[in-house]
């Protein structure tokens, strides 16, 4: 028997393997296409990811993989904590998609590529009638698949599930309670004081320093170049080739200096993450972080605890004027650290401060949770939208393409994705929080640049654990808490109260 | 029964189409390894490769392949010739394999990889003791891997079979014979007459401008930037990861014009023939070059045959000098000329000059043939390696490291591969009386550079039936004839006797 069981977990194991090897050709072929493949490779690359796509479904969902969950099923309580963990990640995986009717993945995989295609000339024109009936049935069949899984309490559950594995709609309701009424209010004050002069960001700065400013704060995060590398997209991302091979992008505007420098810094927090998981997770499906919202809250916390921190710029802002001397010849350090903090109101979410943000993640919430619940109707989407924006950030979409027609999420089916955005910003305070205990002096570390004792304490208490431990078995063991949306305040106040004289 | 056929083919065509999805992850795989992959992917990239590759070599001899074979051979006569040349590549494939035991073909893959890294070594030091015990064994499994298959006539043609199909010992033998006096004799007038000055060409070149003229004569030669990239490698090659994605490398060496200038012509030679592939082809397993043979008549037509004469340089001369003014103030287009065009024995074969490749080639040629037929011993092969530098070149290695070590193919097991080389510049000058034939002002076109008229001229007649012919079909249809040597004689007289003054 013992023979047999080592014989079972040996071949789990080499079954898991080769699917993370598909998931690295994969990652490579979305990498290529979105950095160096030449425009008449789009036909045969959609063909090579398609055909590896539908290989590494049919091993998720194989009777092969029936075999081992059942086998595994049976000594799960006697195996160590790593295979344990492999098995309910795969088993996780098999349930949700033996449940759909294959007739019904295909229809939704079809209607997905043409409902992208049909949002993107939609956003264009600014026309959502356009993209209505496919967001219908987008929704229609979301529900049709929540039937399927089944799901408790309310049926978005069924969707977090996806994304943060453990939260539910009762706690993100509470979360979301708890962060709207002080954030709208924090944000009336701010908008009744001074604003900073930030027009010095919007100067002509070089691409080909901001490449080298970039590279040079990936190195000063401790990113491994031995284990990745820079590269240029039209939106930023970073992406998981293999465990030594951990790439990422940003996008160098020649008349705009942020988006470069926090989009490299935020990508590199993700980056961080996937670089420092423990070697011995290597070959396993745990080797990549645990949660979209844990995988946030680290792209989070290095771009706007750290990167948007006044000790940061102490140390590093006079790195900064040396590559834009003339540019940045009139700016203060107060200024520049004033200026990068600038609240305002947007319209668009991937353009919202720090603080604005949560609102745009809680508007999208509530529609989402609506949809699936049947509450709201789809032909209603702009109104409520456009309501909402009034409500909670005081502004009015001036069309459609700026309001709910601006994110790709829901035309891909990712319903149930937006909240784990929020979850990271909220899960990085409390995160500090702790740092904050056990290094009390982390600003000082941050003044000097030695960032290596934050990431190593990172490292210690989060990244080495890949999905060894769930989204929030990681939380509780870094803070002792579950989401809370207290410590997220209490940095707003914080950071915004002095630096508007409020 | 019709529809029983139809269902054939279809599934048939299906099957291939996802055949090539895996090549062509597999050729992304390889590009990137050598291209971008961080230098701690290695570990992770093998694994990604071995286990498509495996799945690749499953689909290739799987049963189901088995039994699209028999039942296509029973409708072979009556296939379209796309579909039938299909299914004659598909067997050729099935056939080389399921021959082999596969706990033998395992042996061989193992031998290989550890024979690969030995021979590193070995040549890092220049000691062939320490790779000799793994060539022989490499020699024994290759007679044991020709017996599996048999042969006709000599048991090496087993061998060319996979490089070049429809080529024999005999073949070669004539053609070889026929040209390696006259090459010898040409090549001791050569020596005896005034060598050009060509120190200059190891001046300084800044690689950014080497660059930008890599791209300007690729643009020239009509190679499609939409459909393919340049990048850099310790090596240059061509790769083709999809029908519209053909990419080609080269290597910038600061003080040395050559290897760029006529590496990138080379590997875009390779390039234009798998950029101009019938678009119908395209998802069959016919979309690419035919054989390594007629490939490299491609590449070495582009690159000795147009970049290395006299009108090339005429036309683009002026626009190198304008690159280089100061690095090429004092050289004239003749000294140029006659510089890239230098003869001179030398110890490595992808060093040398056009007329004396072919030695190395046909050195290595006798000493494959005579190790697979059991005429040669392995033990003796850096003395005969030597003899035969002396006797054809007139030159003797300083160390094996230069001498029979210089070379991966066979510790890479490729036997047979060499001899394409030389078949490549053969077919090439065949092809060039060809086009000539047909257009005998081309040269005129080359002189004010309208080479889109000869690459046209080489799209209808090679380029766009990729795979679709055999390559003894092209080289028939385009010529009339197969390999024969006495074209190459002709324009190696043409070209060296005036050049030389002889």
């Amino acid at each position: 028997m013992v023979a047999n069981r080592e014989e079972l977990l040996q071949s789990f194991r080499t079954y898991v393997k080769k699917m993370q090897d598909y998931q690295s050709a994969l990652a490579l072929l979305g990498w290529d296409a979105r950095t160096h493949m030449p425009k008449r490779g789009v036909e045969g690359r959609a063909s090579a990811i398609g055909t590896l796509s539908a290989e590494l479904f049919t091993q998720k969902t194989s009777d092969k993989m029936a075999s081992f969950l059942e086998e595994l099923s049976l000594v799960a309580d006697s195996l160590d904590q790593t295979t344990r963990r492999m098995y309910e990640e795969c088993k996780k995986q098999y349930d949700r998609q033996v449940l759909i009717p294959a007739d019904r993945y295909e229809a939704m995989t079809v209607l997905v590529s043409q409902s992208e295609s049909v949002w993107q000339e939609a956003r264009k024109t600014s026309n959502f009638t356009l993209f209505q009936p496919y967001l219908q049935k987008i929704v229609d069949m979301k529900r049709e698949f929540i039937g399927y899984w089944g799901y408790e309490d309310h049926p978005y559950n069924a969707l977090l599930a996806d994304f943060e594995p453990g939260v539910t709609v009762a706690m993100l309701d509470d979360v979301f309670a708890g962060l709207r009424a002080p954030t709208v209010n924090l944000l009336r004050r701010i908008e009744a004081a001074q604003q900073p002069d930030d027009t010095f960001l919007s100067r002509h700065y070089d691409p080909e320093k901001q490449r080298k400013f970039s590279l040079f704060i990936l190195k000063e995060m401790g990113y491994d170049f031995d284990a990745g590398c820079l590269d240029e997209t039209a939106h930023p991302f970073e992406t998981s080739i293999a465990p030594g091979d951990i790439r990422v992008t940003t996008h160098f505007f020649p008349n705009f200096l942020n988006a470069a420098l926090f989009g490299t810094i935020h990508e590199g927090g993700h980056a961080l993450y996937e670089q420092n998981i423990a070697a011995d997770l290597i070959g396993t499906n745990l080797h990549s972080g645990t949660s979209m919202g844990i995988h946030e809250s680290q792209s989070r916390f290095w771009e706007n605890v750290i990167g948007r921190s006044y000790e940061f710029w102490q140390r590093y802002y006079g790195d900064l004027k040396n590559m834009f001397p003339s540019e940045l010849s009139d700016v203060s350090l107060d200024h520049f650290y004033a200026a990068i903090n600038a609240v305002k109101p947007s319209l668009i979410r991937i353009e919202a401060d720090e603080l604005t943000y949560n609102l745009h993640i809680m508007l999208r919430y509530e529609i989402e949770k609506g949809l699936i619940a049947g509450d709201l109707q789809v032909k209603d989407l702009p109104e409520i939208w456009n309501a909402k924006m009034k409500d909670y950030l005081g502004v009015m979409p001036d069309s459609d393409a700026n309001g709910v027609l601006q994110d790709i999420h829901w035309a891909g089916g990712d319903f149930g994705y937006f909240p784990s955005y929020s979850l990271g910003n909220i899960y990085a305070a409390q995160i500090t929080r702790a740092l904050e205990k056990d290094i009390p002096n982390y600003r000082e570390h941050v003044t000097s640049g030695n960032l290596s004792e934050i990431r190593n304490w990172l490292v210690r208490h989060i990244y080495q654990y890949g999905s060894l431990l769930t989204p929030g078995e990681v939380l509780q063991s870094v803070t002792g808490e579950s989401a809370n949306s207290e410590y997220i305040l209490d940095y707003f106040e914080k950071k915004f109260v002095p630096l508007y004289k409020l």
